[in-house]
């Protein structure tokens, strides 16, 4: 049987994500990766995490061990109504405005299965979370990619951009505007308020709805919390996105989505066809969890822990590359990412052969673009090795910058 | 913001499953319910699986409580392989063959998006698992239902279909054949060895994908087991998918897609948009249980309980329904569904306002067609009630087919 003969468009146009290619290495003794975003399995509370599993999983047999609903647990979702409150001060969310997923993962690829077509217009960040773009990729919609600039998304750019498509008759293709606005992943940066404020406007004129993705939104090391679109625009306007993942654990793989009770009934139904429920086990466990213990409380190590790690890489990246003129990065306030851009003419994916000799892993930008074009920045992630290791990777990155650069003549 | 101008199509063309509606007031105290088809908890070991959840959440906390990779735990993949020779005799299956999955149903949607476009042709059995209906509607398909006998698929049928597509230039839109072989969910009804000879000499000739979809074949109660398409024709053929849901527990939603390396590779890149990674939690649990307990062992107790409400409920159906002329059941080897056809010109969605007046609950043919076709035929699930109430509810279920088909004129 020949494959290609029988792959749909989607499957024909499926990548596999270049971070997965790239990391294959990194976990090789000796090397330093600033690859990976995942949190440090030694900041979860596992302890807790065992005893309820095993509790949940003997006592409450007849919920986690059989089918759940699609929605998902109703004992979570009092939780979480209570932790919106606390998060964002987010009041009036009920029991239909919620639904829980497999991971943020799954609730990008829902959404954008119920409102993208082929001729949607997708309106992401540039540089773009990978797995939005993956996700969206598989309703083969449109991109239109708008800039990130130090303080969030570039909102002149983009209502420029609408105005020049709505005069190229396209209005009637604008869906959505997805966007990470606090410690972008990759960029680092978070949305300023008044950023805030002007893209709902724009959003409201041209009825575009906003995607608004927020997993690091409670890493925050610096600096006074943003109100977020949703709390600013509501459901009329915004779709929000959350998932325990960098707060607790990723291993439950649980996401939810938070909208407007029509759109998630409309998610439901697309996840009845797509995995028909998340494990109750997970969830209950987690709702428990945060019935006994605050959350907020655990977690406070962690962004010590974290604060620390990104005060070394921001010190360590001053001392090595002010001296190379061009070289730029913003200091992240919260979450997991710095991105490093070098001079113009630095390809960053050409470099990582040379990084990877070294033993010294970074995520290319190239990663981050919806076309795979080639990009002079890198996402540098502080969460794993040790502040020894990080001031000795990024005095190697420096050497691997120089070496590099002068190879190519650039500097 | 006005939903329906911002849909999809697929958005657009989503639909609630029929039975979430109707089993909604099913657990009303007094009813009886053959509608639901999910496993008695009872039979979950939930005292061995509380112990591991436990111990592994806790010891092996670097794999549980992280992400997981997207192809699934490894360890629950060796486990794997030992079942598949076990309950097929099917060797020679690597690891590059094998992906985990969110529940069966995950697995569906996946092989649905990288194998069917709008325009390509799905063949399925009528009646179809809903499940997989939902899923591959998901994509625009063309679906052409093919009729199920007392032994399996209308291998007759399906040939002179395949004959006049082709006569009409179709033969480049076939895609796929979905069959549950054993035990079908609704029908009951399990494929002759013949027939799947016949099934895959047709599938040969016309280059059409099987997807087998086995998750009853361990709950036989009686004969002797056939083995599996993928035994016969091997991967270069058959996409083989299976699942825990009805031998362990359906709680923690693992399916598995047994396939050609590039197949299962195509899968792995659509299920890191989809999201990303099933929980290693769950994984790691049901290896660990399979590695420390027979399963098989394990499973003995439940069937016996199925076995005898089988009975009960065929005992019953004969006592009551034999005066009906023109009624028609299979007596189902395994499973957990008798499909009961009543004469022609039986409505059973529209009966089912009489049955639940009088709180029987069944699932009316009409959910397990494409097109939403009426239909005189039910499924009855013999799973959860005890053999008590299966002997008053098949008696109240002919007092209202009765009822129902005076009122008609049908009987």
């Amino acid at each position: 049987m020949d494959l290609d003969s029988k792959l749909s468009e989607v499957g024909r146009n499926l990548r596999s994500s270049l971070i997965r290619e790239l990391l294959k290495f990194a976990s090789v003794p000796g090397s330093i990766s600033f690859g990976g975003g995942v949190p440090d399995p030694d900041t979860f509370p596992r302890r807790e995490l065992a005893q309820i599993a095993q509790e949940v999983t003997e006592k409450e047999y007849k919920y986690t061990l059989q089918y759940n609903s699609t929605e998902g647990d109703d004992e979570l979702a009092t939780q979480i109504i209570k932790l919106l409150d606390r998060m964002y001060g987010i009041k009036d969310v009920k029991r239909d405005n919620i639904i829980f997923t497999t991971g943020s993962q799954q609730a990008l690829d829902l959404v954008a299965r119920i409102l993208l077509d082929k001729d949607s217009i997708c309106f992401v960040e540039f540089p773009v979370y990978l797995g939005a773009a993956s996700a969206f990729r598989m309703t083969m919609t449109q991109f239109e990619s708008i800039p990130l600039e130090d303080d969030g998304i570039d909102v002149d750019y983009f209502e420029k951009k609408l105005e020049e498509l709505d005069n190229a008759g396209k209005r009637k293709n604008f869906r959505l505007l997805y966007t990470v606005p606090n410690f972008h992943n990759p960029a680092g940066v978070t949305m300023s308020l008044e950023k805030r404020k002007r893209l709902i406007e724009i959003c409201d004129k041209y009825d575009i709805i906003i995607l608004e993705d927020d997993p690091y939104g409670m890493l925050r090391f610096e600096g006074e919390s943003l109100p977020s679109l949703y709390s600013l625009a509501g459901p009329e306007r915004v779709i929000l996105l959350n998932t325990f993942s960098k707060i607790l654990t990723p291993g439950m793989r649980i996401g939810v989505i938070i909208g407007r009770a029509d759109i998630v009934r409309k998610v439901n139904m697309a996840k009845q066809g797509a995995d028909l429920c998340s494990p109750g086990l997970n969830q209950r466990i987690v709702a428990r969890y945060l019935e006994r213990y605050d959350v907020f409380e655990h977690l406070k190590p962690a962004i010590e822990l974290y604060r620390g790690k990104k005060n070394t890489m921001i010190k360590a990246l001053e001392e090595n590359f002010s001296d190379i003129k061009g070289a730029h990065w913003v200091n992240p306030e919260g979450g997991l990412f710095i991105w490093l851009t070098l001079p113009d003419g630095f390809d960053t994916m050409e470099m990582f052969e040379l990084a990877k000799a070294k033993q010294i892993y970074y995520i290319p930008g190239e990663a981050f673009t919806i076309d795979d074009g080639k990009s002079s920045s890198m996402r540098l992630s502080f969460c794993l090795p040790s502040e020894e290791k990080i001031i000795e990777g990024i005095k190697k990155l420096k050497e691997i910058t120089v070496e590099y650069g002068k190879t190519k003549g650039l500097i």
